[in-house]
């Protein structure tokens, strides 16, 4: 892309660019009322080389935007050692609202190549990460979002010159380091990565390359590729992915029907291994907090299962300076208005810390499938897209471990009934739960489709049997510290950890393919 | 506090003291549906020694908690180098929703205390802060929020023989740092920091100190605390804080009798003034971000003055790495369910970024008031706390500036006719629009309350005529670079600054009074 790069004549003069560039501004202006009826979001990415100009680009493009639905994102270098989670978060965490703009100054590709080129991470990393990209961009896409992806192209010539220029002015000379120097110097090594990477992730959304030695005309192009992917977005509407038939590791999952519900521990036995399990965890919890090793353990399971209680047992011996409980309920408006495991992404644990989902992102399998709350395409897709989070957060490091509290309907009935004759206990029913009860074969259904199609390898799913919770909470004791045990042992290097790569792609060709 | 501190013989033995903790423990758990039914917000501050075992007793406090109801946030030292922000945005960060509690392991004492005994701070600016704590706390009551603050007791000896065994042990010694070492050589002069703290803060919320020597023991006297306080916040209500008599540097504020709406500029003029203030604004804007300046811009407005065009104006020279534009709408559930000034806090400029505000906190005094969206107290009271909120951003070193953009009633009409008649700007004029503008009367006398009681010397309001945008354009302008100018060349160092300090209260008392 870049090593072909020419100036074409386009045969306009200045003035009919700008008279152009004019005309396309007031259209992406009036186009903001559109987008927001629409309720598309719309991601548009400026990428390029230091000096390019594109901070001053972003300003053109946003000047008469109305501030209410758009924002703008940058994203300084940030050393690898200095990140604390998985390197997608930090994109996740600024996407915009359905019917919003966001600008981003840098993204996922400067991420990238730029630790790449440093050293920061090893071509293995690299490699894994472009996958990365395409299967965030694909989400995007198939989650609604439109993305706009701009590189804005200088020589190394020009770039010099811009330094130099920067670097005699008192007022901008503390803005170049010994950095913006070092990438003029091994220009053509991050010409030959950034084509690279470019080439690799051109399929979901196709790059445009902007000849930024003219400020006009970077601004020409970056308007009219905006236009064009938000004339196309308006007139397709909001586009709704079909499931991929990537394959994944699958295990095949546990079974309800596997579960044996009358499995049941003594009292004293149960205090002793409470005791001695909360112990352990104790320790190493120490330990992984200092080998900054990342925790997520998932709570999914039947009303009244006793998830509450056994979250308690496990939180109990942990240092709370290390660990939070997210409670998921309902969705807000701001997190209904965007993909829908933003919510989760934003929430994750930094490295070293342990995050208990009180509920999760299988909501969307669930409660989402059975009440209707989203479309069966995208149901059926997030088995996939929630294989691919669960994978991503394993790369990294992360221990993700999974529960479902299993026990049968007559039980459940008679917690209900308890609940309901106690009068401090009465909160905890409501008319839902009832509700929910009797959509009990639909759940069922469900759950058995989630444990097939969710359990990998690198995220397994424990189906936990909680008619006697006292079992159920030492059971659940044990997976943790068991797993958490091997963790500590494996001391894999952060970020390092490729759990699983899918047989027909080779390393050298991950970027490609999809 | 600390100073006269003795163990206490209570006449129990620990057999009574668990069983007491038992029942409080219970109670406790009953009452997070009373909590949560009155919508009353708690906060459980955990102040203390090193060593004194507040991470444990924070799990024992929460161990039979529902964790949709509250929430733990811990404050490891950040360094003063490391902040970026006024020392109370974090604890604002964390505030809890109506409702719940939130546990905080250690907080705004530990902060203080810890960062003038390391040389982080002055003296002054340790007593700016204590003065700033008590600010902090009557807010907190008088917006509804309980506030229960324990301080973890041990002494010199037995905090040493803590530090040995953690020290000892392989897997905690990495634990103890020479931060630990030093606190316990220097114990005297933390106690005497600590003691002289509490005693300038026991005002509003009183401390509790426990006996954190047995552990049984401050745990009792813990939930003992807690108890106390839901106790009779539940049997009182929510608490809704009347207006203080306390004296600002008022500057009489400008009014909007004076404002000359005839004021107008050439075309001409205007296109040369545009490009020299907006040049000279981005070369400022590079001084103020590598002096670390922060900025804070307030925009209010009659509907269709031209707050967005002016604003528009204003950013176009900024560099987008350096600003935020947040446009506030009406507030959120979650927004809705905690201090009014929480939105604003959260959204502060990094030192030497800037925030346009596109309506501000003062709607607290103008729609709210108006409209009736919180009581009269509530309202009355604001002008006092938002003198406060902007006296804190000042003394942080923030340029904090309002302006009011002005127009008449018949330039308002015409412009909204203007709008309904122009299909591309209709979605600009809603119902509420015209609604708002029957109030006009109303709208006016808030708005000159709020210019006289609000106009401070550190935060002064400014009425921009803007009949014509183009003159209101240059006057902001000109207006934003004065006062950026000035604040370069008055190098202040961030977060020394003291604008104004009480008349009647000298520094050495000043956290006493109130």
């Amino acid at each position: 892309m870049l090593q072909d790069f020419q100036r074409k004549n386009d045969g306009m003069n200045k003035k009919e660019r700008k008279d152009e560039i004019k005309s396309l501004r007031d259209a992406l202006v009036a186009r903001q009322q559109d987008i927001r009826e629409a309720k598309l979001p719309v991601i548009v990415l400026l990428e390029g080389w230091d000096s390019a100009g594109k901070g001053y680009l972003i300003n053109e493009l946003i000047s008469e935007m109305d501030p209410r639905f758009f924002s703008v994102a940058t994203f300084a270098r940030v050393s690898e050692s200095e990140e604390r989670y998985p390197f997608l978060k930090k994109f996740f965490d600024v996407l915009p609202e359905n019917g919003k703009f966001l600008f981003m100054d840098t993204g996922w590709m400067e991420d990238c190549v730029g630790k790449y080129l440093r050293r920061e991470i090893t071509p293995e990393e690299y490699e894994r990460r472009i996958e990365s990209c395409n299967i965030f961009e694909r989400q995007l896409r198939d989650n609604g979002y439109l993305v706009v992806k701009l590189f804005a192209h200088i020589s190394q010539k020009e770039q010099l010159r811009r330094i130099c220029e920067l670097h005699e002015n008192k007022n901008t000379e503390w803005r170049i380091t010994g950095d913006d120097l070092w990438q003029n110097q091994e220009y053509d090594r991050f010409k030959k990565a950034y084509d690279r990477f470019m080439e690799a992730t051109d399929k979901v959304w196709p790059w445009t390359v902007l000849d930024a030695e003219s400020g006009t005309r970077a601004r020409l192009d970056a308007f009219r590729a905006i236009s064009k992917v938000v004339e196309k977005g308006l007139e397709k509407g909001r586009y709704v992915g079909k499931a991929t038939d990537k394959k994944f590791p699958l295990l095949g999952g546990p079974s309800q029907k596997d579960a044996d519900l009358t499995a049941t521990i003594s009292d004293e036995e149960y205090k002793a291994e409470l005791k001695r399990l909360q112990d352990k965890l104790a320790k190493l919890h120490n330990k992984i907090y200092r080998k900054r090793i990342p925790v997520v353990l998932c709570y999914e399971g039947w009303d009244a299962a006793g998830k509450g209680g056994n979250i308690r047992r496990i939180a109990y011996p942990l240092d709370p300076r290390g660990f939070d409980v997210i409670p998921v309920a309902s969705p807000t408006p701001g997190e209904l208005a965007r993909h829908y495991l933003w919510r989760f992404w934003t929430k994750l644990p930094r490295s070293g810390h342990v995050t208990i989902f009180d509920r999760t992102w299988y909501g969307r399998v669930m409660v989402e499938r059975i009440e209707g709350f989203c479309s069966e395409d995208d149901w059926k897709r997030a088995y996939g897209e929630i294989n691919e989070f669960e994978k991503e957060l394993t790369d990294w490091g992360t221990v993700v471990l999974k529960f479902w509290i299993h026990i049968d309907p007559d039980t459940q009935l008679e917690r209900f009934q308890a609940r309901q004759n106690t009068p401090e206990k009465q909160w905890k029913i409501t008319d839902e739960d009832w509700r929910n009860r009797e959509k009990w074969p639909q759940y069922e259904e469900a759950v058995e489709d989630m444990l097939r199609q969710t359990s990998t390898e690198y995220a397994p799913w424990y189906i936990i049997e909680s008619v006697d919770k006292k079992y159920a909470r030492i059971r659940t004791l044990q997976i943790v510290t068991d797993a958490l045990e091997r963790a500590v042992k494996e001391n894999v290097v952060r970020g390092m950890k490729c759990t699983w790569t899918n047989s027909k792609q080779t390393s050298k060709s991950s970027g490609k393919k999809k």
